[in-house]
This record gives C-alpha cells, structure tokens and sequence, in this order.
C-alpha cells in the first residue's frame, strides 16, 4: 500500500473511528485501525466487536492498494504531531509500515489486514432519517439514566421506539425514567430496540452539531447502523424485553409548578452541599401558595432555599435524591418547566411547559 | 462574631488560604479555614503547620467581633455558590455558624478558633523585594526537576540564593540541574535557604501575573515569609546543605548549537512517540554541519527527525532521556537556544543566546 493524503484530514477521521478502537489487550488486533487503500478509496476501519465504525472514502493519492492494520494509538499520535501538510503512508512485504512528512520519518510494525475483523452485514436499504444535532441531543438528554449496574442488562442501554412519524429514546435506571422524543424526516415503519449505553455515548461524539447534517438509521434483528456520511457506526443491539415505561407515566396529578430551571438546579447544588455522601442526603421540597422551600439537613448542618413559582394545588412535601433532580434539570434546555405532583410517596413528572418533547419521572424518597 | 462582606472577595481570598488548608484528616482543625473578625479586620488564615497564609483585612462590615474555624471545603462550596451580592456570616455561642446571601440560610458547625495553631512569628524587618510575575516564572521554570523521592530530602526543595543585587533559585535531581537568575529590587545581603517543593507550587499558584504587583520575602532561620499584599504565605525551611551545583557547570565545550526551541521540542516529542515506557528510550542527537539529527529505536519501531540549527564545534553524538530534554526546553520563553556539547558521555548544557538568566544541565545516557 502507498498512498498520500492530507494531514489534518487524516487526524480528523482517525478520531472517528477512534471511538470504535477496543481499550482492551484482550486481542491486539482490535487495538488496531485497518487502513485501506482500493478502488473505492482510503477507508479507515475500527471495530471493537461490539461497535464498528468505517469511513467513507478520505481524499488521497493512492499509488499502490492493499491494506494494513496499525496501533490506534501510536497512529494517532504520530500523525496528530505531524509538521508537514501532507502524510505519506506506504508498507513493505513485511508490513512494516512507513510514515513521512514535513521532518519526520517513522517506521513502525503493522499487522495483516487479513486479520482485521470484518463489520456486520446490514442492508442499507429503507432508512429513518433525522438531524444529527437532534439525535445528539436526544442521547445527551437520557444517557444520564441508563442502569450502571448489569443487573438487568437491557437496563444498560436505550429503548429506541421507532414509528411512523416520531422516534422516542428512554432510559430507565429503576429510580427514574427519561423519555425523549423527535420527528422523524423518514421513516419505514414501527420499531423497538436497544442500543447499548456504551454505543450512544461514542456515537454522540461524533455527531454533527451542523443543523443540516442527517444521520440514516438501519435497524435489523441483531444490529443498528447510522451512517452520517463521513463514516458508518455499526452496533450490536441488546437482546430482551425493555420495561414498559408508559404505564409509569401518570395524567393524573395533585400540584402543577412553574419555576426557572437554572434557579431550582441551583438551589439544589447549593442544598445538597451540606451532604457528605456524594449528594445521597435527601432534599425536601416544600409547596407554598407562590414559592418553593428546599431543605436539606445531615450531621454537617442544614440548608434552606427559597425559589419563587407558579404554584397550583395542594401544597405537598416531598423529597427526592437532589442528584437525580439535578441531572434531569441539566439536560433540559428550557428556561422554564413545570412539575407534576401527586402525593409524597408517589413519582413526580417533569415537563415541558408546552408541547411533549420530553418526560422526566423521578422516585420519591421516604423521610 | 457577626459581619457581612461582599461575596466575590470572599471567595478570592478563600481561594488563596484554600492553598494552605490539609488535605489529610489526622487534625481535624487544619481541614478548617479560621475566620477573624478583630480591631484589624476580617481575616482569613490556613495552616497545615507546613506551610500558612494569613490574607490582608478584607473589606467587610463587621458587626461583632470573634472567630471561628470552618471546614474549608464545605465553606469553600457554599460561599461560591450563593447567589446574593453580599454574604452575612454569624456565629453562635455553640460553634454554630450562620451564612446567609440572596434566597439561601446555611447552618454548620464550626470549631471553636482558640484551637487552630498560630502562623509562626516571622521578623518583617529588612526585605528581599522582586516582581510577583518574575518570582512565579522562576519557580515555573524549575520546579519540575525537584527530586520526587525522599532520599536525600535537601533535593525536595528548591535552593533560593540571595545576594546584593539577584536570585537563584536552583533544583537538582540528580540527572538534572535547573538554574534560574533575576535581579532583586531590594535586598539585605548573602543568604541560602532551601523552601519545600510543596510551598513552591503552591505560592505559585497565587502569585500575581500583573507587572506592578511586587513580593517582599523575609528569611530567618526556619522560616521563609513571601508577602504578596492581599496576603502572607509563611513556610518552614528544609534543613541540611543543598549540593554545590556550581562545579557541576564547565565553560568548556566542543560543539555549540544554536537552534529554535519549539522546532526541537517538537521533534524530540514525535521521537519519543515510538517509546512504549512513558518517554524512556533513550533518543540521539547527531551533530551534522547544518542540521541536527534526532533517531529513537525500540521494539515499537523506529523514529528519524532532522531539524535545521547553526552548529559550530565536533560532529558529536550523545543520547538522552528525551522528557528531561523536552521539560527543560518547555520551560525557556525564548524562541531560539543555545546548547553546549562537550562529549558522548558528559553532560550538556542549555543556555539563553544572550546573558545568564538560565541554564539547565542535562546528563546524557550510555546507547
């Protein structure tokens, strides 16, 4: 193989696929990126078993085919320190691999792409279509509440529930559920799946924050593949049944607040400093005719907030694990939300104040 | 004690004690910051008993006078947090202290402050006066090759040489000499004192980078006081006789290069990329008329760099630990450098092209 290529071009799609490169030493190939160079082009490939992430075609002089699989990490690392503006790869029979540009000139032992384990089959063929942004978002906006614990292990990762028009991504960790939802721009008909916690947070550091780039969503029995132009992402799905989360979800309620975001996440933050425990200290919540009280207390003193906000119903008392609060507020980009109450031991429902964009449910603790 | 000041100093001056409280908990009252509200003012002090600071009088209305100490990481959470502009802190006749600001009420315990040891009494009589900002290069430009064992402890320090008219502040580690010199706008005369790494890093945290902010250090015996205005620091010395490291400087050599800084850093950095042990493979310098020549070699591969220099003297050849190299480099401002050879197996030396205000010596490895 030789071939010539554009330095900073080639860092970018070497992070890409990176994010599919195994940490492991289990087998030394998956710490490798397949390079190859054929009729289609300079593909980069990195497959970990679970996750397979495949370039499209990088722009290159290609003098000579063939492939070869390197070390992620010293290839990235060489090339990233790079000083010329061009990179010129070629290997020797031996798979010796060489590296030259600007003032430098590296060799370093490759692998046989023979050994390279190729990424599962799925046919791209009908496609649910999003924008990238929104799907980053949505994933941002639920990860959070993915089990970290295998106990259930379709826990670890997301339901995916496609259908005509929407796609709804939920996360369930046994004490919350966060519920998500986005038009679809195409779409082939209803679907459930699990995506493994592990793949969507790779995924989302590769999605484009640009608004007009789409990713292509191919769901088979055993796998997902997004492809978002510059690369493919393949994954494995979980296996099993998800939970039914919508029976959790209640229309009933007791008390309807109004409040800032930031000003709740805020006293919260401050309330669950006078707990030791890495914020596990209850905060209660205190319904008044027009504010909020939130109180905290534990051996190292006590805390009390005042937050103003629209209050409807009953002036319940309740309290919660501030950490689990704290996070559903962060990933809600709205300035305002509202919360629905029902009694003290019951679940409250964090909503938009208009629309349905999302749904947040968090347990109760008992004080 | 009873006062309100204004939350932001708070927090500043928080941040410069905060460099003294301990992070170990065998004494529970030096995890604390003592507040004191006197004739003086409101001030704040930490003490690990290594190393103590003691911050100006900031302005604050203070209503009642005492003290108090507060554990400093609680405090130091709370009062970045609040949200008023202003901040009242009150205490009670059981220790319990009181913050209050915009919509928060904090209650804590805190210890009573008659046992929270005093800073050592340190004479501020006659003083040695330098810039802030140039005493905070300096430790900058030395501190990383203080010895990290314990073996010979005078090595865990820094040499600070006062003299009429400058400072050298000196580190050794045994394969590795850091020598910087700056004038002194004051001074009392000839003295060596040996301040504590710790102390070192520390301070330089909250030196000032403004050109007008000046120090005023005060040595006795076995204390060191830096005086920075908004607050004291006040460290023990470290006992013993630090090495002769003049005599390990020679006027002589063989071979002069002159050669840009970030050119050679660069290149001895994508060398030691083919090193798999944390940058030890040793990498060689071959000394051409034009050109520098820099090669590593180990079982990952091989790595060839040539980087332009002006080179007067032998052809030599000598190897090094490429990250002793790359930290001394780092640490010099200056765009070019000047770096004395003498032979394959004596050390080298990096000077400034012109003057005297540093020099690094380096011991190379046997290849």
């Amino acid at each position: 193989m030789k071939l010539i290529c554009n330095k900073d071009l080639l860092v970018q799609y070497i992070n890409i696929v990176n994010k599919a490169v195994s940490n492991r030493t289990t087998l030394p190939i998956l710490e490798c990126i397949l390079l190859t160079a054929n009729e289609k082009g300079f593909i980069l490939t990195g497959n970990d078993l679970e996750l397979g992430i495949k370039t499209a075609a990088i722009e290159a002089e290609i003098l000579e085919m063939g492939e070869i699989a390197i070390e992620a990490r010293i290839f990235n690392e060489i090339v990233r320190r790079l000083n010329g503006e061009e990179v010129t790869i070629s290997t020797d029979d031996k798979n010796a691999v060489t590296i030259i540009s600007g003032s430098s000139e590296f060799s370093i032992m490759g692998q046989g792409g023979e050994d390279f384990p190729d990424l599962p089959e799925v046919l791209q063929d009908q496609a649910y279509t999003l924008k990238q942004n929104d799907l980053r978002n949505m994933i941002r906006q639920t990860i959070f509440s993915i089990a970290q614990d295998g106990a259930k292990p379709v826990l670890t990762g997301e339901l995916f529930e496609f259908n005509e028009e929407f796609i709804h991504i939920v996360s369930v960790d046994g004490y919350r559920i966060s519920y998500r939802k986005n038009n679809l721009l195409s779409s082939y008909g209803k679907k459930d799946v699990i995506v493994p916690g592990k793949t969507l947070s790779e995924l989302h550091k590769i999605l484009s924050q640009a608004e007009e780039d789409l990713v292509s969503v191919f769901v088979t029995d055993k796998h997902i593949l997004f492809d978002l132009g510059t690369a493919i992402m393949v994954s494995r799905l979980i296996d099993g049944k998800f939970i039914r989360y919508e029976q959790s979800f209640s229309e009933d309620f007791k008390t309807e607040v109004l409040v800032e975001k930031n000003a709740l996440i805020q006293s919260l933050e401050r309330a669950s400093l006078v707990s030791r425990d890495n914020r596990k200290t209850p905060v209660r919540f205190q319904m008044k005719t027009k504010t909020m009280e939130i109180t905290a207390k534990s051996d190292m003193g006590t805390a009390f907030e005042e937050i103003s906000a629209e209050i409807e119903g009953e002036e319940i008392s309740i309290a919660f694990n501030p950490r689990y609060f704290i996070e559903a507020l962060r990933s809600i980009d709205d300035e305002k939300v509202k919360i629905h109450f029902t009694a003290s031991l019951s679940p409250c429902t964090i909503l938009p104040v208009e629309g349905d964009a999302f749904k947040y449910l968090i347990l109760p603790l008992r004080m």
